[in-house]
């Protein structure tokens, strides 16, 4: 509901359509009841419930690995983790499309940053090259990234980090819940997922809630416990939030379901706003992330009021948040939609691009009034 | 309850006593029915509920300040606000026992950052002095120090601060609900609010869930929503933590009675731990923060543990969450404490100590016989 009018929201991240999910909402019902609306402390203080570990047991369980911890935000789960991993001296090494997390968990940090161009193999190898071979290196990549939805090529990745001796962090906050057998992500889908060390993530997005998570097999992983900032010095996640996360965790592994039907959804729109002209953000589907992409923030501003005004929300993606010069309309689809929804969305841009390209005409015409009025300066004044 | 026994918590930051508020519990419900367990979305994409705008509002009328803006935890309010409002060629000004969010957000920042000695107008005045009269400053407190639970001298420091041409930030995380005519925090309680440009708090202590928040009465405040990264670039809080945080604020403005009865308790603790001869963090009563002081970590851990025996938790602070050498037992109180478990709070601090001078006297003879044992090898040997 946006203004009192019911519009399709076509931008969530709610991939798995978990938000509404009832065994989630009743956990978090009942560990209201049970231990209220917030613990008031840190994990490292009062702060730890038998929630926040039973969490950490689950993801465990999901992801197969030895260590969980889980962080009041998917934001201080890339803040702490880069941040305290890589010290003076260490060399951490990102995509140039990180997500913001990830460039301010560099800022915070200590070691000195380096960035590679995005997705590139050759490139992320010829860096890594030029470190001294002794020092200690983290390659820090994503699943799927964000703005135009595209994955990374991570087993090339990783070999090449591997080659150069270095620790590798995947973040698959976009990935996971659909990508991969169980949900785990796009490492699993690729079947590398035992050279990965760090596995990070979020509750905001697949498991419909908030807070974030790593995991890693590393045996000395809970020293992290008592050296990384952003985890212990920050209230721990309610018990409401801790209970529908476990709830949501459980059900994602086997939602396969649910997966077939969000990718069918996702080609659909894909394949129909392709057939409708538009320039996307990827050649075919790589994730539920469709990005429409646009060469202007007028264009990018006027389809985003159309579309709205044709009872479709979309996100609209512009510098910082994306590259230099790139505007996007992020179309992002949920295990939620059904399909009669996905065609109401191609329906609206497809309306949307008709009054437009009629708005461009009409405002060609009125920008050659103006230009007009100004080579008259009495007439600007006239009216002025 | 801890491994099935029934403890009181005596280290908390419910101060309040919110937790278990049933119009706070009840609010959160009925947001998990309305709006589901989370947005999935950062506040500037699709993640501003009308919840989110309605807390704002309750945060204004609340300070009886222009605008607010809620953050995800407070921990990323501080980080936000301090990173985002001192930019390159700032400087911002810090007490030395500044709550590590505010190092981190120096950190991450590119200010320059300046530290002052723990609560002195001299120092900071002396550092303002030597900074370039037309740079831009930011002087960084906080009402209430959250170690040793002792108040800033708000009035002063602010003076100083205005003297020199700084904007200053007021932390009000430990003394919101309690300090105050209407709970608003120390600069309440001195008068002082029409100096302070800009005022963070958190919703994980008085208010009793998690998120974060920052005030303040600059006509430009909403610019920060599009430069703030800590605040853009995570998930918002989940609609239940919102409701809960609303009712909560609009109840803490009109519970006088739960604030003297509050500050009765802490009055009790401190002048009972002081009885039986304990060192404590303040001479008198600044706030429901009580800090023992002992001089070693084996010290510190041997009453805690003792404590737990007699049915007591307190929470342990020790460096780096605390200056060098101090070591403390951080007792705080909540409205929901009664007295006489306050009477049982200090009874076991009695029993505890009455048996940590009894087993230091055993590891003393202990200490003695392992001496002996080094002395002579061969019994070593011999003992294997």
């Amino acid at each position: 509901m946006i203004n009192g009018r019911k519009i399709i929201l076509a931008g969530t991240n709610n991939y798995m359509g978990m938000t509404f999910d009832p065994d989630a909402i009743s956990a978090a019902k009942e560990a209201l009841d049970k231990f209220g609306t917030g613990t008031t402390g840190s994990r490292i203080l009062n702060g730890t419930y038998q929630g926040h570990k039973a969490l950490e047991r689950e993801l465990e369980d999901f992801y197969g690995m030895d260590h969980a911890m889980v962080f009041s935000t998917g934001y201080q789960a890339n803040l702490g983790m880069i941040s305290t991993l890589a010290g003076r001296g260490d060399y951490v090494i990102i995509d140039a499309d990180s997500h913001a997390s990830i460039y301010d968990a560099c800022a915070m940090g200590n070691a000195d940053i380096l960035r590679f161009r995005h997705n590139s193999v050759e490139d992320l190898e010829k860096r890594l090259k030029r470190l001294p071979e002794n020092a200690a290196k983290l390659v820090v990549l994503e699943g799927v990234y964000s703005m135009l939805g595209d994955r990374a090529p991570l087993a090339e990745l990783i070999a090449v980090s591997k080659a150069a001796g270095a620790q590798v962090l995947v973040d698959e906050a976009h990935s996971m819940g659909f990508c991969g057998e169980t949900g785990r992500g796009v490492a699993q889908e690729l079947g590398v997922e035992d050279q990965v060390d760090f596995i990070v993530g979020t509750f905001s997005k697949s498991v419909g809630t908030v807070g974030g998570f790593c995991l890693s097999n590393h045996p000395k992983f809970d020293v992290l416990r008592f050296a990384c900032r952003p985890y212990m010095f920050t209230a721990s996640l309610p018990p409401s939030v801790v209970a529908s996360a476990i709830s949501s965790i459980r059900s994602l592994k086997n939602a396969h379901n649910k997966r077939a039907h969000l990718w069918a959804n996702v080609e659909r729109l894909h394949s129909g706003l392709k057939d409708l002209g538009f320039k996307l953000g990827t050649k075919s589907v790589e994730s539920p992330i469709v990005a429409v992409c646009f060469d202007s923030q007028e264009e990018l501003f006027g389809m985003c009021q159309l579309l709205l005004a044709e009872g479709v929300y979309v996100n609209v993606a512009r510098p910082p948040a994306t590259p230099m010069g790139i505007y996007l309309l992020r179309c992002s689809l949920g295990a939620g939609h059904s399909v009669e929804q996905v065609d109401q969305i191609l329906a609206a841009f497809k309306a949307a691009q008709e009054k437009f390209s009629a708005s461009e005409t009409l405002r060609d015409a009125a920008g050659d009034k103006n230009a007009a009025d100004r080579q008259s300066p009495d007439a600007a004044v006239a009216t002025g």
